[in-house]
């Protein structure tokens, strides 16, 4: 177990949220809390202990950067329909440890000097330095979502771009970053909540858009669309995770973990002195 | 006075801190607490309440921009000698806000393709979009601090820039951006100590550079082209404080203080609804 922050998860937790093979899209519930059997008062204890072991190994992850020759970095990926929390990870999770070290990206519509490219272009881009924790909210993965309920690319583009997201990600997990895909799987029915509270409260008018309303009847081919994503791009380099999402808390926590087990993984170490310690505290005492 | 979280502050502390006429770089306390007369405790209770509020105008501000035709954003610019705290004033004050509306920029040794460009080039680059605050650790300031202290460029080209850095923070301002510069003023004593606690700590060794030690026998040189500094470039549109920072839970205070300032004067509200509140909701019901 990777530290006492987790101490309340259960299972494989990773193994239970991945879309292995046989995922299906439909079966999952968005009120479950799958691997955490406690309350949400209890998650706000555990997201801030989280809170501190991730900016600890942030620190380690970037000050090694600085040092030696190491490539390691994360990449998360988040993705969602409307209002199912992206902003709150970005906020409540990757807010949590020292902006310093982290690399913050929103994917818009596609201007027309990235349309003039192929649509890796502006991913590439923005891909992590050594040392950081790159955050992509929303991503190349519109691409494969909106780009095919919306008709933007033709058949065969949309269908090429699957093999073309694989073949990058293995290069990049291959040049020392990991990847950590998370669709926020909301129901319907809670995302017609979130919005009606948008449209509720006048300081959040300004987050809501009439559009939402159409894309809801789009809903069954976006879940389909996602069906797709995860049966052709969750790779064992790259790997999506299904967090349900109808609770945020357990969301937040959730996303939190897999963070954790990915820093684990690299296990980064402070760095050694690259000069003679005792040294430079003599010339130090001196100066 | 502008809100409850900053209760314990007496005086004008814009005033108190600002570098104005007659300003004296040498006369600062650096251990001092200019405004502020309770203790540190005090301290981190008044912090985290006043991030509660930078939080919230950072939000309104953000929020007002996505739907009003506003130009309205922050730039802080942090300047200071090493270790005298700018990236605890990142990670405590700039980091406490969602990280979705700051937009930080960490200045480095310039790159080959930015000298072959004007100094200001890779400045205004990263000038934080409406809605935004804008950080920059260290800045076009570098160019006439270690560019006059290490002769980085002929004295004329140095003297010009005072010139076009106040022509450009002017235009900037003009276009509605609230530019807040920040020095934050150590000792040399407490240099010498707080590198010496990186030569202590070995979780703290990638932070120290041999070459510091070099610098600080240039620290007089430095504080003469900080007085020069402001001698020269602290303006209505873009005044200069500085900061005592010995103390540092001062500093991240003062500094969350002149934030807040300049946020009050933006006043930032919740953007009215641009669409029928009501005919949305009878939609999303029906959706």
């Amino acid at each position: 177990m990777i530290a006492s922050s987790q101490k309340h998860w259960s299972g494989d937790v990773a193994e239970l949220l991945r879309a292995g093979d046989d995922f299906v899209l439909a079966d999952v519930d968005t009120r479950a809390t799958p691997g955490y059997g406690e309350d949400k008062d209890q998650a706000a204890e555990d997201l801030a202990a989280g809170a501190a072991e991730l900016d600890e190994y942030q620190e380690r992850l970037f000050a090694r950067s600085r040092v030696d020759a190491t490539n390691a970095a994360v990449l998360l990926v988040l993705q969602a329909m409307d209002s199912a929390g992206k902003g709150g990870i970005i906020r409540h999770v990757v807010g949590s440890v020292d902006p310093q070290g982290v690399a913050l990206t929103a994917f818009k519509k596609p201007t027309p000097e990235e349309l003039e490219h192929d649509f890796l272009w502006r991913v590439e881009r923005r891909l992590p330095e050594p040392g950081y924790i790159g955050v992509f909210d929303r991503s190349h993965y519109e691409d494969v979502l909106i780009g095919r309920v919306r008709s933007l690319a033709p058949p065969d583009e949309i269908e090429r771009r699957y093999g073309a997201i694989n073949e990058f990600e293995q290069r990049v997990a291959d040049s020392g970053t990991r990847i950590v895909k998370v669709m926020l799987h909301i129901s319907h029915g809670e995302q017609r909540d979130r919005l009606m509270e948008r449209l509720e409260r006048p300081d959040k008018h300004w987050k809501y858009n009439p559009g939402d309303v159409d894309e809801r009847e789009l809903w069954p081919k976006y879940m389909a669309a996602y069906q797709t994503v995860f049966e052709r791009t969750s790779t064992d380099h790259a790997p999506w995770y299904v967090v349900p999402a109808d609770r945020k808390w357990y969301a937040r926590l959730a996303v939190q973990h897999l963070l954790l087990e990915a820093l684990e993984d690299i296990d980064p170490q402070w760095p050694l002195a690259t000069f003679d310690v005792e040294a430079e505290k003599k010339r130090l005492a001196a100066s």
